[in-house]
């Protein structure tokens, strides 16, 4: 490929960050997911369920929740992105604001379930001239907002 | 962020465009929606169904056509995009091919109703810097066309 | 629109190109399609199907499947994408992996089918500023691997 390649813009950057972000927790790879916040992330990604706290406790979390629901089943997830809005801050964050849908394979079975639909809410931020999320919370949108 | 980000390119643009105008839309801003288009804007969003004509035309026709499917019900719609195909025009226009699915959701209802399955043809312009929508519009994939 | 416009990054471009590529695919453009691989391309479009190879044997491959499976059917395929992680190689290839959802809709059936849920990798090439698909990976969710 051409050395003179455009740089991405922050737009591609962020779906880019958000395609292996994604790639690693339905892999399983959480402790990965989990490094892509901030040390000091908080992940909501549920309703009515406390928010986790620190890549630690994020991490710990996911492999509680996936435990809990999907134990002893050989599930494929995927999580997927639409409709990216990006809106840098005053204060060098970023707000990305975007829809999302869990898709569910069981083997054997051709047709995924895809349910919830979800809107999400990150604050992202730049450290080391890589993208983080620093929070990220998960509304669905089957459940009225408290 | 850094200030020395590279700018965003054209498909960036409109991909950033779009969510912000489909988030107006999904979240009943019909107004704000209808701003998305030229002054002399048109939306043909239903095939037998007249196209739409003007921002004020567009926001009232969106106001009937929520009332006359949606009345009376919480209903959270989401529109999703895909496969951006973003050709510039000798004009000065550009056209913008995609898929849209249409997602519904009910109060307390997990899984969404995903229908139908559309092609929809943009006509953008630029205006002060900022993207417009002159025309689109949307054709069914379950509906022959005329 | 401006000349000044910043030039496309490159998970731009393969968005553009999946784009034109896919939508080839869909309209039953089959020639199309096969002209977006290298003409030693390859294309392993269904667990336990060999793979195609070269632009002529990809065309043809993609005739036979539509011909098996949908053959008198006027349906409406639309594959959709998301979830790109773009990947530059030392070696000057472009590794890009992706989820997928392939799509049908039957004439006056407002609901597609939505399955299978993929995962897709692409071995990407540039030749003469154009992107090419050199090889193509699909693989079934709900099908474990061999």
């Amino acid at each position: 490929m051409s050395t003179e390649r455009a740089r991405e813009g922050l737009y591609s950057r962020v779906q880019q960050f958000h395609a292996e972000q994604m790639q690693a927790l339905d892999s399983g790879r959480f402790e990965e997911y989990a490094e892509t916040f901030t040390e000091d992330g908080e992940f909501r990604h549920s309703p009515g369920r406390p928010p986790a706290r620190t890549r630690a406790g994020i991490a710990k979390e996911l492999t509680a929740f996936h435990q809990e629901r999907f134990a002893g089943e050989a599930v494929q997830r995927r999580h997927w992105f639409n409709m990216l809005n990006v809106q840098e801050q005053a204060d060098g964050t970023v707000h990305a604001t975007f829809y999302v849908l869990a898709l569910l394979t069981r083997p054997g079975e051709r047709v995924p379930e895809i349910a919830p639909s979800c809107l999400v809410r990150d604050v992202l931020v730049e450290e080391d001239g890589r993208l983080l999320t620093r929070s990220r919370r998960v509304e669905h949108d089957h459940v009225p907002e408290a």
